[in-house]
């Protein structure tokens, strides 16, 4: 089986902080690098704030295949991921000419074009992310990924990125839904876990029109191993007077 | 003003990381202890991982006042939050018999009790934190808040800890909508900044029934700068031919 490749998500904006605004970025780019090979194993969410970027920056960039950052790279002052992944990486700041080019097919006042123009500002030797929604791109840096904070930009330019990072072992996940408490049914897992340790068992408690039940959760790169494990556990789930539904990957019945 | 009371969040969970489940708790969490005065500065997502949960815990609650964890206290195998934390501060685990009394009140069966009796599980000497939606408590030690991951269990646990915690200066926030892209109004926006130091502005770009604009939000703990600063920017908005428009806290108009 090929080595896991691993990634770390960072969302850099006060607004996620303060709670003003829900994350969705996370759900996104886990579940669309997931389908690539690529798991994610950690995420940050830090503020607009020079210091604190360069260091979580140069904290886990080792640590993981890849690093994604989304937000602050807009126009205004508090725009400053790009100036800030610079002085991690220790390199000028440029004004990328192909982004400048993007800015420049619309035009505006040279007081909106110079605000603009801070779009184009990526670390020197940074390779672009094209952002199909029609905005200014995005960059990479070695393994640094740095994308809009809007979703619907941030999302254009992740299928960007489709085709062009190393793959790994794509996790497949199967789902069983059972009206049954996580105790009934704690015992089984244990078991059932310990017997298969490269699948990865959760099970996640959900209370829907009025009934507690349980989804009972397996993740793994091997299907073979996934069918053994979700027979067993509904086969656990039918022992306990309960009929268990298989939910598609979408999550309907 | 009083000093600045920082939190950090650290979501426990492989659903959020492999973006099954959308979080929801940072930003719940970020709102209702904003209103109390405390400010999250730092949010983590880490995997049900006892080696990572304790390292993560042993680097975060020396560098913020409070620290608060949703997930991984249930009863099933991969529920082992309550064990590690009791890791990171090198104490024993014990069963709390106010939780155990708790879950005795619902019979079951000895197999079923004891899995569910796990969930009684603390570190030796932790407080309890309430738990008004019925279920087994959460429980906390020094600085470091332990709560369940089901939404509903952690806001009802968090309520509980109105009035229990050290208060410092609430930030106020408003909002005005503009018709206007980020970068018309980059340039005064920088200069309001540059003026209201103690103020944080931010500019976050939307699209709505296909129009292009831009929330513009001043947050701060002194109304009166507020006062200030959203009055220059409508002032700004309006000097660029668009009529802006103050948004409630809840986004109405």
């Amino acid at each position: 089986m090929s080595r896991e490749i691993t990634a770390c998500i960072i969302i850099i904006g006060n607004e996620i902080l303060s709670g003003r605004t829900q994350d969705t970025n996370i759900s996104h780019i886990a579940k669309v690098i997931g389908a690539w090979g690529i798991q994610v194993h950690h995420c940050r969410v830090i503020p607009d704030d020079e210091h604190i970027i360069v260091q979580t920056i140069n904290e886990v960039r080792p640590a993981y295949d890849y690093v994604f950052t989304t937000g602050g790279i807009g126009p205004t002052h508090d725009d400053i991921t790009a100036v800030s992944i610079a002085k991690a990486f220790d390199v000028p700041v440029i004004q990328h000419p192909d982004i400048e080019a993007v800015i420049r097919q619309r035009p505006a006042s040279a007081e909106v074009m110079a605000s603009r123009l801070l779009m184009a500002r990526v670390p020197e030797g940074a390779r672009l992310i094209d952002n199909p929604s029609g905005g200014p791109q995005g960059f990479a840096i070695e393994n640094v990924h740095v994308m809009a904070g809007i979703p619907r930009v941030m999302q254009a330019m992740l299928s960007s990125l489709e085709g062009k990072l190393r793959r790994g072992a794509v996790m497949h996940s199967r789902t069983v839904r059972a009206y049954l408490g996580e105790s009934s049914i704690a015992d089984a897992l244990a078991g059932i876990q310990r017997n298969y340790p490269d699948v990865d068992i959760g099970s996640y408690p959900f209370l829907k029109e009025d009934r507690y039940g349980t989804h009972l959760v397996a993740r793994g790169s091997d299907p073979a191993q996934l069918v053994a494990v979700i027979d067993q556990i509904m086969q656990a789930v039918r022992e306990r007077g309960e009929e268990p539904v298989e939910l598609r990957e979408d999550g309907a019945a």
